[in-house]
């Protein structure tokens, strides 16, 4: 079975998907994503999709799985590198990357991940309220 | 075909080899690698085989020949993420990775590329002569 890699860069945990996903890949991503989230404490996944052709239901059903199972373990998930072609069928299909973020490349994900966690930080400073909400298990 | 998507993270190009390797595929990437080195002015590519189970001396060469090309275009190459498997296989094999560079991860890798640029440039700053030698093409 395949199995994609996940490469830590920082604060950050990537994923190049290049290999067509099967429901056991699929799962298996879910899986060791949640596993090495937990382990490094990474606060950022960032899933670049370059080496995609089509993104069918399946995968955004995939995509947005990762951004619900990311969000519960408090770590943010950006979708980038979408093709224009992939795009436009997306909204053709009337596919909705429900709970997603996007980027054009790796660079703006990250940016977009430390931009967002930079506000969370202010919160978590000025108002406790909000900040103990978050970050109570 | 395939193609391996290369992910550009500041200074550095990042290409994660999941896919079985085709002549072409190979031929494609080392184009690709090299006009994006020349494109963005990188100094530094890191090759991920995370997912690679196997070595064989197909791949230990194109491995070489990425590290031979982006040297003249003067950029070093890492190669990170081999399995332990691999590398025994490798050693098993005879095969030695000539002119490849490896680290244990991506961070790493990422490392020992700013670490080497940093003493290319003390060379520079400290030694005319030094620099010369290895500057002159």
């Amino acid at each position: 079975m395949e199995r994609v890699p996940i490469l830590k860069i920082g604060d950050i945990l990537l994923v190049s998907i290049q290999v067509d996903m099967s429901d056991q890949t699929a799962v298996q991503l879910q899986e060791d994503l949640a596993e090495r989230i937990v382990a490094t404490g990474c606060h950022g996944v960032i899933i670049d999709i370059t080496a995609l052709d089509i993104v069918d239901s399946f995968v955004g059903r995939m995509l947005s799985t990762i951004a619900s199972i990311s969000k519960v373990l408090d770590a943010e998930t950006v979708v980038v590198g979408m093709r224009p072609a992939v795009a436009i069928t997306l909204v053709e299909l009337g596919l909705s990357l429900n709970g997603i973020r996007t980027a054009l490349n790796v660079e703006r994900g990250m940016e977009l991940i430390a931009a967002s966690r930079a506000d969370d930080g202010d919160v978590t400073l000025g108002d406790d309220e909000d900040a103990d909400a978050t970050a109570t298990p």
